[in-house]
């Protein structure tokens, strides 16, 4: 038996040859489920007197499991495994984008007008004034999704080429959700300034810039400088994109609870990128009380600290000077943020917390607290899990967002917009719907890309 | 009236409120084709009892030529030109590209397997197993077209944002001919150094690299290098590009006049980045006696040349010494390749080539020598241009070239590969369809890019 969950990321297609006189199809899909699988999908392929043979798709926990399904089909008397399928696997074959041309090509005036001689005028016209690239070229719609594969997921440093399947998902995420043209650039180079200065090389192409999966502290530094130097707008979504869907969330869950976020205790676990943008969008939304903790303690201002963001934290939160642990910084309250890592407290800690606590536990795949242990006291819980409510899935922001910078043509991106694509998305909630298991919407909701969108091309035109 | 010929790149679309008692549809496109322009479409918009809203659609010579028309339009009693679209203008808007995801994305599933947590698996895949990248990614179909700006077209140094409308159209000549996805790369620098690191940086997310308009001499420098340090073919298109179709129009031209490559006489005119891939092609399949002529005259052994790619043409061509002028060397010359400027020579000069001679004259937009005056003496005419028969247009080979490298794999290009890739061409004229007007196939001929295509991967088989 697994011990974990069974996953559609782990969703494999096992073709077996079943004897008709040794069993059946319920005799199969039932040897699959009693090895924990959770079987999706059962499909003949060919069927005569003495046999069948059959695909049944099922989800598994992990690649053991798969080959432990095998073995205990083939362990059956008449049946055989012939062939398994890793559909996630034959999903990613070939990649997952592809380049059209938006104009006809079929004959010679069109070839006129969309390359030689035609396009020579466009050319020109952007020459002369070179505002109208955004008029008159893919810069309009484009982004830039760059990595140097170095922080990837939960799986570090994995490098350039190994990264670009998250990066062409990234690109599929921004199509889908609000119509921006997104492409993966994957950097065989670590170096911060060279990768500043490609990017910066590269940047007529593009509308924006999507920064991901960069290692701290590099990422503060290429951000703070492409923001400085570059003309389009630079996010980096492991940071702003966190940041944004984590105040949506709060927002909504201090609704349920009735409280305000200047009155609030919020105590953060993790002071890496995502922890320190969190804090900054917090403050920014009128939260007064935090104390952000590292894996020594809470930051405070009696300690001195070599890097600049925990000078800054130190600085900025804790006005109380608080100098303890973690389970210390809990009790009494109000919210935890947790951007940190697996597994750090249970339930008994979060019972020390205020009365209507919330607990917004986002390390991945395995949260600081169970959600199940959590939700033993607090009164909202979420996770980045999908398979508990409230997902905080960084997907609710990024595409909204940069469908709004594009739509505006903006050169910036100011808290300002962050704060305002955060509230569109927690409005995406409305109070009928408003409980503790739905704080956010659904990644699939439609209305909350174009919401975003309009608020933050909104913010843009003000500023 | 205009003195050139309209072309549907320069293709308008007038909106003209016409009074019914002053006249007619038939009076308005009258007096536009009367300015010279091509009528090519009349669609009534609007239609009352006193007057009719008519688009009347025209190719035109230049802009001065549209308002010219406008004006013309205007000075009738009754008629008033409401509004001028420029068709070629409109194609443009918004660019023409866009990036498809090729996966569903539309519920839990779907994400679970093209985004988190699925795509991790992938990830570790590819860095298990670095060449799964071709198997798993965009990579295995996927071209970076790079430039600077510095030589587009007939423009110059543009720059990199007036280039993207060319790039972008060469990348939908690449999806529309061969299926590859091609996506443009226009970098805001001119610094040798800087674009070569910049491509070896991007090369992660890229199975070829097409590089454009960049001016000589640094484009020879850059496209060794790239070639010498990255494990993904490089081709620089105006050189190899043009050289390759150079050899099929020639291949098929000496069928015509039944001569032998080895035999004949060949003058080039144009030493720059394309004659000198031309001459190093010809010389590959055969050819013997090439003289080399740049603006001071033949290139020949007796002189010093300062620039490494003349003394290289000094050392291999021209055996007999020859150092006079381009007129004089034409004298008895079978072929004449001209990659240069406009109206070199005119009727007489192609008068003192030897019998049968092949005239590919491909400076652009106006030939060394008018197509109609060297048909007076030659065999065989051809040039760049899409008005007369006969046109070289690079979009014959750097499609299927780049399928068949994407198709083998390729690490590198090689002559081999570039001549295979001519014969293809060449072979698409069946010995039936091949005269003197027909020598290469049209670049709408579906059947071209298939056969590089294999001709080339082919080649890289063998290699």
């Amino acid at each position: 038996m697994a011990s974990s969950t069974p996953s559609p990321g782990y969703s494999i297609t096992l073709r077996v040859a079943v004897n008709s006189a040794a069993g059946s199809t319920t005799d199969l899909a039932s040897a699959v489920a009693a090895t924990g699988a959770a079987v999706t999908a059962l499909d003949i392929v060919e069927s005569s007197h003495d046999a069948i043979v059959v695909d049944v798709t099922c989800n598994t926990v992990n690649e053991a499991h798969a080959d432990q399904i095998t073995e205990v089909i083939n362990a059956r008397p008449g049946m055989t495994v012939r062939k398994v399928s890793d559909r996630t696997f034959l999903l990613h074959l070939g990649g997952k984008l592809s380049v059209e041309p938006k104009v006809p090509l079929k004959n010679r005036d069109d070839l006129s007008r969309a390359y030689t001689p035609g396009v020579a005028r466009v050319c020109l016209a952007i020459h002369k004034n070179p505002e109208d690239a955004r008029r008159l070229t893919i810069k309009r719609n484009t982004v830039a999704v760059v990595t140097d594969g170095t922080a990837v997921l939960g799986l570090g440093d994995i490098g350039p080429a190994a990264a670009l399947p998250v990066m062409e998902g990234k690109a599929a995420l921004f199509k889908q959700f609000a119509g921006v043209d997104a492409w993966p650039v994957c950097l065989d180079t670590t170096d911060t300034e060279e990768i500043i200065s490609i990017v910066k090389a590269l940047a007529p192409v593009y509308g924006g810039v999507n920064l991901e999966d960069i290692s701290a502290p590099r990422c503060f530094e290429i951000e703070r400088r492409l923001r400085d130097e570059l003309d389009i707008p630079v996010f980096h979504d492991d940071q702003h994109g966190t940041a944004i869907v984590v105040l949506a969330a709060l927002i909504n869950a201090l609704r349920v609870v009735d409280k305000s976020i200047s009155d609030v205790k919020i105590v953060v676990s993790g002071v890496g990128a995502a922890g320190h943008a969190i804090i900054q969008l917090l403050q920014a939304q009128g939260a007064a009380h935090i104390v952000a903790v590292a894996r020594a303690g809470a930051i405070h201002r009696g300690e001195t600290y070599t890097d600049e963001h925990r000078t800054w934290i130190a600085e900025h939160t804790n006005e109380e000077g608080f100098s303890g642990t973690l389970e210390e910084a809990l009790v009494g309250a109000d919210v935890f943020i947790g951007v940190s890592g697996p597994n750090l407290f249970g339930a008994d800690e979060v019972a020390t917390m205020a009365p209507g606590a919330i607990v917004l536990a986002l390390a991945n795949p395995d949260p600081e607290v169970h959600p199940t242990e959590a939700a033993k006291h607090a009164a909202v819980v979420a996770t980045g899990r999908s398979d508990f409510p409230n997902q905080i899935n960084n997907v609710l922001a990024f595409p909204g967002l940069f469908r709004g910078l594009l739509d505006a043509a903006a050169a910036d991106i100011t808290t300002a917009m962050l704060v305002a694509a955060a509230e569109a998305i927690a409005n995406c909630v409305s109070a009928e719907e408003l409980n503790p298991s739905y704080i956010v919407p659904s990644v699939f909701d439609a209305r909350v890309a174009p919401a975003v969108a309009e608020a933050v091309a909104g913010q843009a035109g003000r500023s």
